[in-house]
């Protein structure tokens, strides 16, 4: 029988729980045991700071994760709870790279030998390091728990290992191990619940408490929407008199344009500069880089990569290259034509709906008016999250060796159907039919749908599910406990059976596709906005909800910016820039203004497009991506790391000078 | 009498003279003595390489360069000749920062611990660092010998010092020291030269020997001279025809024009890669930033730098703000008027010309019909050069405290100047007047007296005056002596009367507005880019001529690109695409296309005017800015370099816990 702890320090009184490990139903016991010994093995033997160091050394020489795992008790067999002393957490924020805040205030990298100097720490304080960062720092010492000598994993000689192998993933790869989560903290979430969305009212997001809990990653896209939303704010209060007060005048048109495609630009810039605020605060502005290892999915011929030197699989970058183009590509591209296809139908039954409307006016009639487009909204929503699901088969297919490539071809995969899907309707009727009342009710009926089908989707019926599910949980457990407090096993049974979020791609896709109905015809529809901010509200709750109560807790994710979402909305800004002039010179009241010569008019709106495009680029190029007090912080602490390092290998050097003198 | 010989080695037997430093006449004794003992001290007593790494823990309590200084023999008495010791210089390699190629053919930063594991290295091998590289390291030596608690250089009480101030720069500034320059090798120079420009030949420059001699900077300028001339071959054999044939066909314009704004593209996004390829092969391409010292002209209160924590002058923000847009904006429109005034002249004088040919025409009156553009093409020269002048002195006046804020300031002023006095005449011909023939004449004359004015005042001139002097100059010593082979006291006194090169800001300048007139117009005159091939040949060797003939041999300067210059490229080309639809737009034969409707023209040249645009955009993305072998070299060497980190720090906290088990 297995020893199921294991202690690091002499004394380790109190095991906290912190990650779960569901291993397939029937694993083998052999393997069970071989697997949890290389979870709970030391490093080596010996004086534990030592040999963490000398592990540096030869990384292959060390067998074990040094963490602590204790299978459930009263629970299902194939279940495990992983946990870490205090000591081996210090130690493990210090090799993934964590940030924290010092005494002095600034921000530095932790190392366990310089843990005296930050802030809050104290030996016995085990909350120096956030419950999300203990649980961060064990999926990667598990992630990094790598096969030494193993040809095989031990009961299933199918799963192949070698030298270097990441034995977590090739489990996962295999189905011995189900899943690997990470608890929730029933107090800390309920404090967070309450004080993000648990009363009604008016303020901020609790951003670093959500942070602490959830980590950067989905604080940054709270951020981000908590700060969007704001800074539509503008545009739907501009957007409502026009509404209102049924404007229709060009100059008012035009000065709303004007004023929503300089706005959007300050808004991205600004937001850069509020990202690099929060990150900061964060640490995760000054992480250093990892090195990138393989994604999980990856696989190929065993070969030499040529970077490391290190044995992995390797796989032809030709190979890849054709499969991208050979397949992906004519995919897509049958994709949009399909798409496009779908589009002339609903043009169809527009004209159908109209016709009939002409025929017989009544009540229902105009009410039938908004059908194709209520449809055509719900046919655009099924459609994307088909293509969704083809493009990761197809993107995984295509084999890329990094996680950061196969995220670049899925977004960009992603991004162009969502964008000719959604919106090339629009493009038609506005440039092709030149029908700006039909722009108007299409573009209204697409962005109210879409967001009613999205809020409903993704929040409110997995809300439901969920609720449902531990209603009937609750009801058969019950039937033997009535204790409110539910004991570790029954949260464990609880959460395993919760859907699982897979990461923010698809709420910054909607807010992306929302940025893109707001600007890209904003001086059609000015109230567009208002409906932004009115769902992007709600959205700040769903969302909130669909974190806290429906999805398994997801592991925090570091990160410094949004990615390549940034560029996403600059790109759309920039289009929308085009479209909207276009509109505009095609406005009859702009007509009437030059009446003798079409010439000057298209020439005027093409004079004034290039400006506003100059003046973007000047504007983005001149407001300075980090404040200037972030600027100097940074700069401060890269003086000083290379002075430090300087220092450092000198002193080493010097030592081993004075090593070769004395001996 | 001070010891004008300091031995850092205990035997160094030949001192081999590297850099001149000229101190004004009459300089106090004192100051003299204090000052070469400054240079000549070793870093601390005691052993070497040990007090070598002291220093760095306590820069200010070191006194000296530990350098090797000797008044000039037989010269005069204000000059001195500075050297180093081998072991000195490679000290100082591994303070700069140089990277070299190790035996395994990667490049990697040089140390004197791992000095066996480099090419060419041998301890007796006094080439393994270029002459280049040695003066290099005594101008950063020099220029980092630092004021320790001298309140004021000893003899003027007026120049002011404070801990930390560079010596060598306030001696400068307070024009005690004249000049410090680097001494040409005449044999070098010599076998340089022969394989330079010696012979008449086909072939591409000796780049390498061209680096080793003079450095990275100017071999990038000259490697990007020599691309660029290549780059533009295929324009200009496109070219030829259209004058000989006088080809006037609109769809053949077109194409010209087309081939030429994708193309500019594709040779700025090769220019990235080829400069990655040299830069890696020269080392400059991993080199590390160095921290940014304030520039020599920088003054300020002393106070405390918030970055650096050290006592430095500080200059507010706000005033240097207020400097540049109360000033220094107001200054350079000014200026732009006064352009834009000048060039209404030209139009008048333009006019009467015309006028004056159309009253007596005679072959006389067509030669005149040139003579405006001529003028107008000097004084544009003439402007240009003093404005250059101005927006130097205000960009000093604006006090900025780093040298890459000045650059920045600088060549920002200097290029918008430039950009307008140089295409102001040609836009207003082009879209105001809408006289193509004028604009193709306006265009060639501009371009050819620009082209030769150039030559002219840079190489040509100065180099007939060279040659003047410097018969002179020999013929007053050969009355003394007829020795073919001039000692070193004569070579020095030669060469400190040479005029000084001030970087390749001028040379890139040149190139910048010779890419302007050849892409802004090109479809209306292909045989520009023919004269700025013929132009760029001739300008290598006139170029060539003035580094090695005219000029004091310049201080090497490591960089890695050619740095703004690369923006300004690709902006110009952005302009360019622009300006070319535009022309194509307005020309008769595609105005007779559309015979109906010019709106539909205007509409389509819109059109394809912002798919080129797109096009380059996607193309600058999808064009990887290094090559593939390129980036797999940098990611192994950050891999390692990620390693080795690691290990290094690991081991050294591993040395102190044994120290600390141990005592």
């Amino acid at each position: 029988v297995l020893e199921s702890w294991s202690f690091l320090d002499t004394v380790e009184s109190n095991f906290r729980p912190l990650v779960v490990i569901e291993l397939a139903k029937g694993t083998k016991e052999e393997t069970i045991e071989w697997f949890t010994r290389r979870i709970v093995d030391k490093k080596a033997n010996g004086d534990v700071i030592l040999m963490y160091f000398l592990a540096y050394f030869t990384p292959l020489y060390f067998k074990g994760a040094q963490l602590l795992i204790k299978p459930l008790e009263n629970g299902v067999e194939n279940i495990y709870l992983v946990g870490a002393s205090h000591l081996r957490l210090l130690l493990g924020a210090e090799t993934v790279g964590l940030v924290k805040e010092c005494s002095d205030n600034s921000m530095r990298a932790f190392t366990y030998s310089s843990r005296k100097t930050f802030k809050d720490f104290a030996d016995d304080n085990h909350n120096f390091l956030t419950m999300a960062e203990c649980q961060y720092i064990i999926k990667h010492e598990l992630e990094n728990l790598r096969a030494k000598n193993e040809k095989m994993i031990p009961g299933y000689p199918q799963a192949k290992l070698y030298p270097g192998k990441s034995i977590v993933r090739r489990l996962l790869t295999s189905g011995i191990l189900v899943q690997i989560f990470p608890l929730h903290d029933r107090e800390e979430l309920k404090k967070l619940r309450h004080s993000w969305y648990g009363r009604v009212k008016v303020g901020y997001q609790p951003l670093d408490d959500i942070r602490c809990y959830f980590g950067e990653t989905i604080a940054l896209y709270f951020g981000f929407l908590e700060y969007f939303t704001f800074a539509l704010i503008p545009m739907a209060v501009i957007g409502i008199p026009y509404y209102v007060f049924a404007w229709e005048d060009y100059d008012k048109y035009v000065m709303f344009a004007t004023f929503n495609l300089l706005w959007s630009t300050v808004i991205l810039e600004v937001w850069k500069r509020i990202c690099a605020i929060l990150t900061y605060r964060w640490g995760t502005l000054l992480m250093k880089r990892q090195f990138e290892e393989p994604r999980p999915g990856f696989h190929g011929l065993l070969g030499i990569n040529p970077v490391t030197g290190r044995e992995e699989p390797v796989y032809s970058s030709l190979k890849r290259q054709l499969r991208i183009y050979l397949v992906s590509l004519p995919f897509v591209c049958l994709c949009l034509y399909f798409s496009l296809y779908v589009m002339m139908i609903y043009f169809d039954l527009e004209q159908w709906a109209l016709d009939y409307h002409k025929e017989n006016e009544s009540n229902f009639s105009s009410l039938m008016l908004y059908v194709p487009s209520i449809i055509y909204a719900v046919v655009i929503e099924i459609m994307n999250r088909i293509y969704r699901y083809a493009a990761e088969f197809l993107t995984s297919w295509e084999n890329h060796r990094l996680e950061s490539s196969y995220q670049n071809h899925l977004i960009l995969k992603v991004l162009v159907f969502n964008f000719l899907n959604c919106f090339a309707s629009l493009f038609y009727i506005a440039f092709v039919l030149f029908d700006m009342k039909l722009l108007r009710q299409s573009l209204a009926t697409l962005l109210i749908t879409s967001q009613i089908l999205n809020q409903f989707a993704e929040s409110l019926l997995p809300y439901w599910l969920q609720k449902r599910y531990s209603r009937r949980m609750k009801k058969r457990m019950c039937s033997q406990k009535t204790d409110r407090d539910l004991s570790i096993a029954e949260q464990v049974n609880m959460e395993k059976e919760m859907g699982t979020y897979l990461g923010t791609f698809d709420d910054y896709l909607e807010l992306f596709l929302q940025f893109g109905y707001v600007s890209l015809f904003s001086c059609v529809y000015p109230l567009a906005a208002v409906f932004a901010v009115l769902n992007n509200i709600t959205e700040i709750y769903s969302d909130a909800l669909k974190m806290c109560r429906v999805y398994k807790r997801p592991f925090a994710e570091p990160t410094a910016n949004i990615g390549v979402w940034q560029l996403a909305f600059e790109t759309m800004s920039v289009i929308s820039v085009v479209t909207n002039c276009i509109l505009i010179g095609m406005s009859p009241q702009l007509d009437a203004l030059f009446p003798d010569s079409k010439m000057d008019l298209v020439l005027s709106v093409a004079l004034v497009e290039h400006l506003i495009l100059a003046i973007k680029f000047i504007m983005a190029f001149i407001i300075p991506d980090k404040p200037r007090d972030i600027q100097m912080k940074l700069a401060k602490l890269e003086f000083e790391s290379l002075e430090a390092l300087k220092q450092q290998v000198r002193a080493f050097q010097m030592q081993l000078h004075f090593l070769l003198i004395h001996h």
